[in-house]
């Protein structure tokens, strides 16, 4: 039941354990794409609305938050400003903006929030990290291949082993269209349908295909051809007499060829029917999936002429979107809270409290994380649970006795144990204690 | 002169020189804070205007960022969500909503974009990065000096050295106010004044005080003492009738005496003119400012009823903000082109192609940054070039010749040299050369 304190719908807080785990993926991710040369690029939360309405149909424009224009004309109810939807339509407009200050190719990696305007449900989020990795400006089939070694290390890295990477290519289904003798009109459409076919049964997707004007002899072959046991050699056969379809398989073949030099076997398969649902796509496409995972974690392929139809200069580009919101939470949940201090620090009486200050920051001088008991109890025993609470290794008492003596005791909590130590030697002494307990 | 791919009125787009240097103060700024026990929280972009608005004044609402609700309610014109105005109010949800899972006290920082709709100008941006840090819970005077204490550290991390904080409580203000007889209701409206000394001649703050209401002989005693060479010493005698004045005083120099002890001497100033416009502070408060920059880097104080009046518990609660935008401005521009690629490989022929691209993956599989020639070029000058371009230390030539001896060229583009490796030995050939390189 939410309440009035909730985040808004489809938002959440990421308290400091998720918000944590979520960031140690992100920097991992970081890491795979700066060790192949990506570089990120940061855009604004939100663009202008010419900029980002109009670029993927209507459907997705409903789908986009917009921004009520301000001062005398807020009562207009007119948007000048929308947030960012994904992470192309932006690249679309800095690869304009900034053309021959990017390198040449540009690999960026964008990795941040968009927001989507969705019904929220399990799983399904309207403030979510998308990242996109993307190289403009390159036809070599070597860029399209790097694109998936880095999709594929990505996912390595938070964790995931048991994935395929699926792939296809648009002049694979362009010649299955042909061979089929699907009139061009249809095509499309007859491409939206096979798509179901994970899904949906094959004599739904007969209904669809006939429902969309293909004879039903012809939708049957096509169905019976996608579905079979050995759909992938019946196709392979049968693109035989078409000159795009063999252009398409060896674009394919030679992706796979290239891909799986470099991945454990197995990780990487033709798939004919699968089709990715966008019509951007130019040339081979892919789609991650793993087992018992229903939907893609992700995938792309290339789409040369997407950037100049958003505005853009037209350049060949190719490029991945990893989805690593649904990778995080297929992650088991290791967020229990991590310990916020190494060292705490007990505050016993005003006129002490500038000591155990100081100590406070000795034990900071030698990396430590370390703070002082900022409650109001002057009790020892509730000062202790505090610094159990923190998570901290050691406790620093300090009170007149100790004053007295120019010493410090220092409580080791994991071990129960404590010993007097010289309070100008703390540093040192603390130094040596973490080194130790690192080994 | 903006041009329809400039990103929108005063927000930025962050290639990737620009975001390195970002990223890595924010990083620095992180360890400061984890190294006081500081936990980070990540709230939503938007809030429901509920929450956001009538929080701060019309002043303030005014440059709130509204979103316009979706679907059939769009043309209503009307706003259900607006942009994170600032941290606090957020901060103020959070703690309503998940109290007693929170630690105690709740020690969090917040780094990350809010949106104002001021009008952009120099320096001045519509999405700025803030960051805040915040102590709720704890009534300790130690809670104000580790705030200041991590402020200070941050602004050190981020190479800022010369630099003032300036310390004063709102019970000095008060004391002040009832020891020259300004009237309490005038009270608000004198304190706004005399925060214009700074900036402003004294003749003309004193005209606008006896415009709030002032005696002219009130108001040029309160200034003159204001203004005197030795304020300070005429202020803490003044003070010595009001009893507040006396409690604001020792506030002062207790967190004086504090953080004057972690932090190099003349860092830490007792400014009993430093007026901080909000009204929601209720005990010390402090402001950062360096030579040569005006207005201030950031500041804060305690604020004991704020959360409670934005919505959330009644706590006590102390922080600052810190302006890691300005001080980024302030910050040398160190950010000429990084180094994109440790490794550049070429690819001198289709054949050869799947033999690079495992060769990048060698490189990469010692930890170094790799990837193969993407362009068109089939031309090993033109492929050094893009090498060198890269900011590659080493160019891995493989043609038909080391194909048939099964070495690889490794040319040093920094020594200009170059050496036939075994194909098989290359990577721990690459590593011992980068261990050397990076002794």
């Amino acid at each position: 039941m939410p309440t009035q304190f909730d985040p808004p719908s489809g938002t959440r807080d990421f308290l400091a354990a998720e918000y944590g785990r979520r960031e140690r993926a992100f920097a991992a991710l970081r890491s795979v794409f700066a060790s192949y040369g990506f570089e990120p690029l940061q855009t604004p939360a939100f663009e202008r609305v010419d900029v980002l309405l109009g670029k993927y149909g209507d459907e997705a424009d409903k789908l986009v938050f917009k921004i009520l224009r301000r001062g005398e004309h807020e009562a207009s109810g007119e948007a000048d400003l929308a947030l960012r939807y994904d992470m192309t339509v932006p690249l679309a407009r800095v690869a304009a903006a900034y053309g021959s200050q990017l390198p040449t190719p540009y690999k960026r990696y964008a990795m941040g929030p968009v927001w989507r305007a969705d019904r929220p449900g399990r799983g399904r989020y309207r403030e979510f990290t998308q990242c996109d990795i993307d190289i403009l400006g390159s036809t070599s089939p070597l860029a399209d291949a790097e694109v998936l070694c880095v999709h594929h290390d990505a996912m390595a890295a938070l964790g995931l082993t048991d994935f395929v990477m699926r792939m296809n290519s648009r002049h694979v289904l362009a010649g299955l269209l042909e061979v089929f003798a699907v009139p061009a009109d249809l095509g499309p459409g007859v491409l939206t349908s096979l798509d179901k076919l994970d899904r949906t049964a094959s004599a739904d997707v007969i209904g669809e295909l006939v429902g969309r004007g293909m004879t039903s002899d012809a939708a049957t072959d096509l169905v019976g051809a996608m579905t079979a046991d050995d759909a992938t050699d019946l196709i392979r056969k049968a693109l035989q007499s078409s000159e795009t379809g063999q252009a398409g398989l060896e674009e394919v073949d030679r992706l796979v060829a290239l891909v799986g030099a470099q991945v454990p076997a197995g990780r990487v398969v033709f798939e004919p029917r699968m089709v990715r649902g966008l019509s951007y796509y130019t040339g081979p496409i892919w789609e991650l999936t793993a087992a018992g995972v229903a939907g893609s974690l992700g995938g792309g392929g290339r789409y040369d002429h997407l950037i100049a139809q958003l505005g853009g200069p037209d350049v060949p580009a190719t490029g991945s979107s990893l989805g690593v919101e649904r990778v995080l939470m297929l992650q088991p949940d290791d967020s229990g809270q991590a310990a916020r201090l190494d060292v705490a620090v007990t505050v016993l009486g005003e006129a002490l409290a500038k000591h155990s200050f100081a100590l406070a920051a000795q034990a900071r001088s030698v990396g430590l994380r370390a703070s002082v008991y900022l409650g109001g109890s002057g009790k020892l025993g509730k000062q202790l649970r505090w610094a159990a609470d923190q998570g901290a290794r050691w406790c620093l008492i300090y009170g007149a006795a100790e004053q007295d003596a120019g010493t410090v005791t220092v409580r080791d909590l994991a071990a129960a144990e404590q010993e007097a130590v010289a309070a100008a030697e703390l540093a040192s002494y603390l130094a040596s204690k973490a080194a130790a307990a690192d080994a």
